[in-house]
């Protein structure tokens, strides 16, 4: 792929290293200090080993303020009916989310977080709101199934959208950063990207998304299988791939995962929209991978193939399918509560507790 | 078992009725009219409708603010060397509570609940403390190899002293209440009482507790067959088996978990030790299930076996095995973020977003 020289895409993918072995091991260290049983506080104790890691500090500093920014857009694969609802539903829902009704309000709110929406390319554009930010790319992608998505152009312009977008919500204060998304059809490119990264079969990691079932199921999975061979996608070319099979909020999510990583703050991971992302980020610098924290196991069979290809385990499992960010959004409480563990517990030194036998 | 007649336990089995299930059906109806495709938010929905069941009101209060009762006593099978923990570390632990150090003071802080300690029969006695409540018993219980723990007279006090407890936390205002523990040796009989209500083998549903490993922990799976033996435990009279193999904080919470059911407030179980007082509160009164949220799946394999009885799922699975009330205290803003859904989504009637084809 053509690519202009030294792109912010290029001096971001410079900027990520991995995370801090060394206050890993610390944080190890102190977790055996804590006045408990060692281990005894299970996922609990290496999620907040993992944002020590991620932060280069022992103890991390508590993951808030925390931003979930929504990256909404339209696809033209959906001339194929893979959805049944119809697209102006994703002009609707960013409405929605604006007037603070949707989903993602209501768990950001319950969990102290903010919410900015990213309009990369609906099909309508939307009127003026502080919560919403004008991006656009293009009106929505070209149909999958018979070429790319995205020119070259048009997708290095989305991952860098999610690059200021990272950029911008650290220097506004956040330490914790959460991407969501809206988009009729969307789950059809993250099939696609799924099936390409972790090498298993459209049909295998093709669900119902917001609501296929029957004979739609079986043509959606038929439309994944037919755009991964008319584009010729392969995981050898990351970005390649992402413009043949993506969408404008895929490449925009995934430019966000490189932002975090590059700044060292934790990214917990949605559904199987932004986990399709994660893989092409992982693609592009394996080393995003530590600072991916997987917010939730979804119902839909390809955030648990990208998981595992990732070699990440899910902090929830609540059988959610909305997508938004409301998964990550849900397991938000717990990421904090496994730093506050690492912050404020007693040691057993501290306050004079037995050992064991 | 003789028993005094018309005491606080025969009042208060008899306030138990079931959760409403008028109300489960509106809560029901209400998701469908919610900003989602029908079931999108899986688990949360259910967790969202059974709080609305137990409140009686859809969309149900917020369960809010919560109490995390934390019920401490010492065990007498702690001779046969249960638990790898000297048995001074029950008062330790006791004690870096009321200091605000251990794992619950931790989560209940991040959560926003507050920890109120019960003191129903620790060996030592402990100094007075604001968070304190001396409700004492006994100077711990007998050893269950060798006889019943309790007298029947004191297994009704516990029971009535957890009963009471839950009585004080919803008149002091409180809408959820969470039970936690503390007590060197306390799975040993956790686990008794778990094979004798789900009717699994001692071995099965024994497991490390706090440490134990190896050869002890083959001599615990022993000591627990041996005290459902020599006792003659058996499913049918659940309060003679609670004296006989269980605790005075295992009475003192199935109490606690009756006097929740009683005020139709929900119950967020923890681990292993307050999933067995729930099979003996509800062997006592069966409508008492409809009250209960499972916390969290733990590594002690007896909560799995009493969730399964108790046909519970668990809102999480984080391999803890701390006990305090950490898991359910980790769960509960997830059981929180569920009626925050039923009360603020926006319904599709309000924003005119279009339905599915």
């Amino acid at each position: 792929m053509n690519r202009r020289p030294d792109t912010l895409l290029d001096r971001t993918l410079a900027a990520i290293t991995p995370v801090d072995a060394t206050t890993l091991a610390k944080a190890e260290a102190r977790q055996l200090e804590l006045l408990k049983p060692p281990g005894a506080l299970g996922r609990l104790e290496s999620l907040g080993n993992t944002l020590a890691a991620i932060y280069g500090q022992c103890p991390p500093p508590m993951p808030t303020p925390a931003v979930v920014c929504v990256f909404a857009a339209d696809h033209g694969v959906q001339a194929q009916g893979v959805s049944p609802w119809p697209q102006e539903v994703t002009v609707q829902m960013v409405r929605s989310i604006l007037a603070g009704g949707a989903s993602v309000n209501v768990l950001a709110r319950h969990t102290g977080a903010h919410v900015r929406v990213y309009d990369v390319g609906t099909l309508q554009e939307l009127p003026e709101d502080a919560m919403l930010r004008n991006r656009r790319i293009a009106a929505g992608t070209a149909d999958i199934t018979r070429g790319p998505a995205l020119t070259p152009e048009q997708c290095l312009q989305a991952i860098e959208v999610g690059i200021e977008a990272a950029r911008e919500a650290v220097a506004d204060g956040y330490r914790c950063l959460i991407a969501g998304e809206v988009g009729i059809g969307n789950t059809t490119p993250s099939a696609a990207l799924i099936s390409v990264f972790t090498g298993q079969p459209a049909a295998h990691v093709t669900g119902p998304g917001a609501g296929a079932e029957g004979d739609r199921l079986q043509r959606k999975k038929e439309v994944v299988a037919r755009a991964i061979q008319v584009n010729g996608a392969t995981a050898a070319d990351p970005l390649a791939t992402l413009a043949a099979v993506g969408g404008l909020e895929h490449a925009a999510i995934t430019g966000f995962l490189l932002g975090a990583a590059a700044q060292r703050v934790p990214l917990i991971l949605d559904g199987a929209i932004v986990c399709s992302a994660a893989l092409a980020a992982v693609a592009l610098a394996p080393d995003v991978r530590g600072y991916l924290i997987a917010g939730h196991d979804g119902a839909e069979p390809g955030i648990r193939a990208a998981l595992d290809t990732l070699q990440l385990t899910p902090v929830i499992d609540m059988d959610l399918r909305l997508g938004e960010g409301s998964g990550a959004l849900t397991a938000l409480p717990i990421v904090q509560a496994s730093a506050a563990i690492l912050r404020d517990m007693a040691t057993f030194a501290s306050f004079g507790v037995s050992g064991k036998d």
